[in-house]
């Protein structure tokens, strides 16, 4: 998918939510336990529920990872629902990697080839070589971890380096060497908002995609106002506060009732800032 | 396993040797491709014919990922097929994990309880939250990197910060205070052995998992020399070089030929330096 593309789709959705699918099997619905495959089977519905107020899906791999080859099955079987009934939906695999450049090589092919995701995400701290491998596929993404929305933040993306720059400064001006606007996002946490007008001095343009708004405490206006550019350049994940709305019967219902009311604010900011 | 039954099995061995299987199922022998598992048939081989120069096992997850939901089947039977017959194996699960808190602990439990691994590497950039939900399991490992074998190391490993500290000095540092030398160990590359006296003076105690021996260039006499200590303290690793050895069908006794090999020269540096 191209920035233009991703950008008519959140003009015309007058969104830009992406839906977490962080499906712990442990925390869906009981009665959707009966099912053969309880984890799709949730993501489904919550996908059916509400894909008219998302532009995007971001499974976190932990959460499939931990049921073994059954929850890599989950997986596949997600990315193939959307693909095939939602085309125009962009899917974000969490998946946080990097590693070699002949391994990040095959992680790329794990990603991009076995399953058809859009974007990946990838962790900077081995540089260049473990990135540019992700970067070969046209129409394919990395989203590079720059500020996470996490406390540990703090331990190192802070770390003042060469010109007093922070390390998380850092890695948003070297990586810009490895790609393009066209290829490259970067995470950027709500909850650190303060610092996304120091993001978009070095980064103008490109796509951003932002959790920590909800459970994590992070202000969807905060991050409209400073990160928001011509083309949106925001992609704002919410996972449990809309997949896990309801453990009941509706779960769906409530699942759309809050991903339709963060369409609302967003669509409100998107004419306030766009 | 704790630190001791490691030492012990060092000893006993006479080998601080890990084997990658780093196992690319478009560079296994051909002849296994008529195999139901050829990627779990050619491990099976490789550590029947190895097992006795080596006292850990490390399967690095991008090549069973590439291969979807049978990649993720191989990697468990690997797994099994090591507790069952090798109880004295150590198992590293090399995954470069690392998110947020919540997400963090899915991963421990798809690596240290759906399937039964030892140890995981995680990478640091998230900080201690992504890291401390790994060290709640005993007599489980996690594996940080601090100083990784590939070019792109030198992107942000070294960048300076506080009191001029390298970043891979303040992972080094910092990280010391989420867990003790009974459950983390670090990643210190064989190709920046010349910073192993360094690592040294901050981690005396702490074992080292250090790859890039072999293929990419590093030495194990200058691992060796700078980075033993009383209770050897190191796993180096060697992938490619061993279980690639050859690609016909005399594949495993190449790769047991590497391996002793390699167990001979560790005989040698753990007689002069231990």
């Amino acid at each position: 998918m191209t920035q233009q593309e991703l950008f008519e789709n959140i003009k015309k959705k007058e969104s830009f939510l992406c839906v977490g699918l962080d499906s712990d099997i442990t925390k869906i619905p009981k009665f959707l336990m009966q099912n053969d495959d309880p984890v799709y089977e949730f993501n489904r519905q919550i996908i059916d529920a509400t894909h008219t107020h998302a532009i995007a899906y971001k499974p976190n791999l932990a959460f499939y990872e931990c049921n073994g080859t059954k929850g890599w099955e989950s997986l596949e079987r997600t990315v193939a629902y959307l693909k095939k009934n939602h085309p125009d939906i962009f899917i974000i695999a969490d998946a946080k990697r990097g590693d070699i450049g002949n391994t990040s090589k095959l992680y790329a092919k794990a990603f991009f080839e076995t399953i058809n995701f859009d974007a990946v995400t990838v962790a900077p701290y081995m540089g260049e070589d473990s990135v540019t491998p992700f970067l070969s596929y046209a129409g394919k993404w990395i989203i590079l971890l720059a500020l996470t929305s996490n406390k540990g933040a703090f331990d190192f993306q802070f770390t003042q380096g060469f010109e007093k720059k922070q390390l998380f400064e850092q890695v948003l001006e070297i990586s810009q060497q490895w790609g393009t606007e066209s290829n490259m996002m970067y995470v950027v946490g709500a909850t650190k908002s303060e610092y996304m007008q120091r993001v978009r001095e070095i980064i103008p343009n490109h796509f951003l995609l932002v959790p920590g708004v909800g459970t994590q405490g992070g202000s969807l206006t905060e991050v409209a106002k400073y990160g928001m550019n011509n083309h949106c350049g925001l992609i704002v994940n919410s996972s449990r506060d809309i997949i896990f709305a309801s453990s009941d019967e509706n779960f769906a219902i409530a699942a759309c009732a809050k991903a339709s009311a963060i369409n609302q604010e967003m669509k409100i900011l998107l004419m306030k800032y766009l």
